[in-house]
């Protein structure tokens, strides 16, 4: 008695979340501290303690009729007030509180735009390798995903396949930089580029075509590099953002959608928005922590604790002899299977207790990607475990 | 740009949020004060300390990785847990966690539960009068919902028109009691016979049909009303529940799916609402909420103060005339217009600073819905307004 979307979605379930439970069921066997799980991109550094002060004092000084109650659909007006500002500060953007819409994290927030935008037979452009679920979200508002193939180089899109990509269906195209699962950031360059295509195909199809840019990973930039905010590209710019990962709260499911005043048909949006929030039943982001991640938005998770794990676990998987891209951004490594079939490859490495997940999972096979949430001791003892499976591919080893 | 289902939804946006909007602009003319605006069934006495205390001892005394963090899709184990065991205390169920799913309140539970079981074209059964939202949360499906008239003197369904209502494309009959907008709690009776039909129903068309049973107010009841679960009266029943009401907890979003093992495929059906949490966008209700209401399943909110303005509300209006169902359970009062159109009745009760909300919002005309979720005092004021309205209709005042 299933329906018929739900049966095809148990069938291509989820393969970050098999990964994951294959790692439980192997940590049941050898031992937790034996297995060395990257399947999961979940913060692995606690939120900061002005979180827990921020909520103590809310739950103390606040009427609990306001604190847990209902508010506007898009969330309380000083809630969205204090994103804009903290936004136009740090972006030079022109929000105010009408221009941001809170939401149930990221996930929700993409589905109400999707159900906003998005008519039966639609096309959404993706990037590949991308988020397996921004599929199954198309699939909710029986749209499809329209997948573009990186530069194998640079792992960041190519520009010439994307812009051979759009159809008279195009309604939006899903960007998602820092990556997932690549860590790479897109370029200025590849970005304005993008931009100008946009422009030229909304000239050409005579409609609006919408770039929506998932940005749960804004805030995770290393090596200097600069936070970024796509609106500054392209007019018709909706984003989705989540506090999962800037402030280690993915539980909480907690982000924004911010529509600027320069895209099309704005107040429309923001009144589709609205209503696609309450009726496919999110009807409000949760409330309390609402208020408390406005009272954090200058907090910031541990970055080092990440980045220390990149540096280990890039260089210690280069020195092996894989090949990884370099990732500038986000918490995961995407390093290139030394066999074809990188399902293969990841069998192999559950040999020596790692868990990583396949790249076909992300529209892109050969590769694999490692979340490294996990503590750095058990990245550097994992290298011994690379070791040996780079010993099995017979990957040469630097001194 | 919008979605053809978001324009639609835009046009017959929910009367109930828009007389909350026409009270709001009232109070801002005429004060707060002098303006009863029955309009939105928002609790309006506190969440109990309770759960101010267990959120705080939870901030303390819980590793913020696991308070703020993923956890399955379905919910913390321990939370499932302690839920089956109170609802098997109560109501004499037989739950483990396994049975139950947290989710993001009552409307998050109930479209997880219709994307599970509905294909485009299928039917759901609702009773008149009804919860607007229902409609919007079948079309989210391509499903529609077929309306079954009420008894006209008891407002309970009228069984010869539920059991001729069914077609082959009925997939679910969705019920709620104690129900919003009448107040009205269901028979026994009237539950055994819904059960009977549903019997006979799926041995014509062979296949299950099931009973969704929307439980938010299910604590609220009053003059000795009994607490009620519908489990027992039917095998094919899906349990929605919400702690918005019982604990005033609306803003948080929080609440669960119980499928009892009786349901046929209740393995499939469980694994199906765990597939699209996840691919809905919801992906899990909020963690540290999820903790707090587990810690406290054995308190109520303050039934004392919605039973006084029940009381004050049914017989003051009653004394001045006007025509009213009786309620027993949720905090709503259903009552009769003194003209055919009522809202022709509505637009005449602003004039006196009355917000109420038109019958027809809920699928019956010639009706109105007072949420009596105001202070009492206010309640008590309001019936001198009521007593002119009462005039305007030359309604009989008894001394």
């Amino acid at each position: 008695m299933l329906s018929k979307k739900i049966q095809a979605a148990l069938a291509g379930s989820s393969a970050i979340r098999a990964m994951f439970v294959e790692g439980k069921e192997l940590a049941a066997s050898v031992g937790e501290e034996n297995v060395f799980d990257f399947s999961l991109g979940n913060p692995a550094t606690p939120a900061p303690e002005a979180v827990k002060t921020a909520m103590k004092e809310l739950l103390d000084a606040t009427d609990p009729l306001v604190l847990h109650g209902y508010m506007s659909n898009s969330g309380y007006e000083d809630v969205r007030s204090a994103i804009a500002d903290n936004l136009n500060r740090r972006f030079g953007t022109n929000f105010s509180g009408r221009n941001i819409v809170m939401t149930v994290g990221a996930a929700g927030g993409i589905n109400i735009v999707f159900k906003t935008i998005l008519d039966p037979g639609d096309e959404v452009i993706v990037f590949a390798p991308f988020f397996g679920e921004y599929k199954n979200y198309a699939a909710n508002f029986d749209a499809s995903v329209v997948v573009v193939p990186p530069d194998a180089a640079t792992f960041e899109p190519d520009l010439a396949a994307f812009a051979a990509a759009f159809t008279d269906k195009t309604k939006a195209v899903l960007v998602n930089t820092p990556n997932n699962p690549t860590g790479v950031i897109y370029s200025d360059a590849v970005m304005q580029g993008m931009a100008r295509i946009l422009c030229e195909k909304e000239a050409q199809y005579q409609h609006d075509i919408y770039l929506i840019s998932d940005e749960p990973y804004r805030e995770l930039v290393y090596d200097g590099e600069k936070e970024n905010f796509l609106t500054k590209y392209y007019h018709n710019t909706i984003v989705g953002y989540s506090f999962s990962k800037s402030l280690s709260l993915p539980g909480e499911r907690i982000g924004y959608i911010a529509v600027p005043d320069e895209a099309s048909d704005s107040e429309d949006l923001l009144a589709g928005i609205e209503v696609a929030n309450r009726t496919l039943g999110f009807v409000n982001a949760p409330s309390l922590i609402q208020k408390a991640v406005a009272a954090c938005l200058e907090e910031k998770t541990n970055l080092d604790f990440y980045d220390k794990n990149r540096k280990d676990l890039y260089e210690g998987l280069t020195r092996l002899g894989f090949t990884c891209i370099r990732p500038q951004g986000a918490f995961y490594l995407w390093v290139k299977s030394p066999v074809l079939d990188e399902a293969e490859f990841v069998a192999e490495a559950k040999k020596y207790n790692l868990i990583l997940v396949k790249g076909s999972a992300f529209g892109y096979g050969g590769y694999v990607r490692l979340a490294y949430c996990i503590s750095n001791e058990k990245i550097n003892r994992s290298l011994e475990a690379f070791a040996k499976l780079a010993d099995v591919y017979g990957l040469g080893r630097e001194a």
